[in-house]
């Protein structure tokens, strides 16, 4: 499995995806789920993906097609909207072209996408994309999106992101969701991915790559856990039990 | 959905279990998902259940009647282990009645069971009932098990509770844990049923029924998000952000 997350706050968007992929967990090997497409000054996407490695793979693929070829492609696309259209699109070519064999082998359809990026003065714009290449887009209510294994990580970012949130702290929080998932599943793991961009900056601002050396991972790992312990035996005991 | 929670530890054990059922979100009922058995001084046992809710209550039923009927029971068994198996009996004669019935509707035959308990001189046991009425046991390793909506509240399990944990913490982490479920998922909320027994004493030490005006469980809510919150908030950010 795999495990995604995109924030769009205020200042800009975060974005954390880990790479590990799994066939069976004697089959676990590492990929990049993340790809950025970036024209500095004029547009910066982040597309990151869930599910079947094979139709996530062969969408990325096609957008890296399309781009060389000068076709329509998230490179000269006018708005974040016609981006997710054209992901929408591509993902249906895939389908067009692969499902009915999957189908043949008992596999399912089944990859997700989250898109966001800002395109020249358009405000920063945020998408889930499904396996059907429809999309939603997220609002001021719901700042992020998960694909994957969202569970685990869930709870910790309905608590503390909402657009105010600043971007280092959408970054710290994502770790910590991340962190919850890696715990809880042994599907997702390190490296990870972390990629964000300021509001208006049309450029990456980082994409660092996390593996489980990384000192600030090490210190979110232990300083969360040791938080969570703290504040579970700083609140009083039931005295009825 | 649903979600019920059980925690062996080295004391006793704690069984906690929202009562929201649905079959979409414009029919919400409540029902009790915890039924307990009990002859003080011999017996106590706690069966919770997930799932399709006629299934679930199909075999609660069957137990009670076989109970009643004086017939091979839970409140006769000599063992924990001969308890669930019996309950696994149970599901197979459920499913042989209903399955097929099922299938023709398009509904999958789904449920789940957590089963715990203490018989005589035996040490306490807890065991995961599935739907094909094979089961597991819990071990020293993992003195826990979560049926339904299990993921939300996963993680602040894996971290606080151990075999050593007291009977009043696991309480705690067992309302926490459902906390953290019902604020990301609509489809679980109160009130919840809270049972707990110790070691050796062979009947319940106490059975509360926790509503959204309990004390205690608000004071969990609140407190708990405000420690998740400090805990977030004393992390020093990434600087290179």
């Amino acid at each position: 499995m795999t495990y995604c997350v995109a924030m769009s706050v205020d200042s800009g968007m975060v974005f954390l995806a880990d790479s590990r992929t799994n066939a069976g967990v004697d089959q676990i090997n590492t990929f990049r789920k993340m790809t950025v497409y970036e024209r500095p000054g004029e547009r910066v996407m982040v597309l990151m993906s869930a599910g079947n490695l094979a139709i996530s793979q062969a969408v990325v693929g096609l957008v890296r097609e399309r781009t060389e070829l000068g076709e329509h492609s998230l490179m000269n696309v006018a708005t974040m909207f016609e981006a997710a259209r054209l992901v929408g699109d591509l993902v249906r070519e895939v389908y067009r072209r692969d499902a009915e064999a999957l189908k043949d082998q008992g596999i399912e359809f089944n990859a997700s996408f989250i898109l966001g990026g800002q395109i020249g003065r358009e405000p920063p714009r945020l998408f889930n994309i499904y396996s059907a290449g429809n999309f939603i887009e997220a609002s001021i209510d719901t700042p992020y999106f998960q694909i994957g294994e969202s569970k685990y990580g869930k709870p910790i970012i309905d608590r503390v992101v909402t657009r105010s949130t600043s971007l280092a702290k959408a970054a710290k929080c994502a770790l910590i969701s991340m962190d919850s998932t890696i715990r809880s599943n042994l599907s997702v793991g390190p490296p990870l991915d972390l990629a964000c961009f300021k509001r208006d900056a049309l450029r990456l601002h980082s994409h660092v790559n996390i593996d489980a050396e990384n000192a600030y991972f090490k210190m979110v790992r232990t300083q969360w856990s040791e938080g969570l312990r703290q504040a579970f035996h700083l609140m009083p005991d039931p005295d009825w039990i």
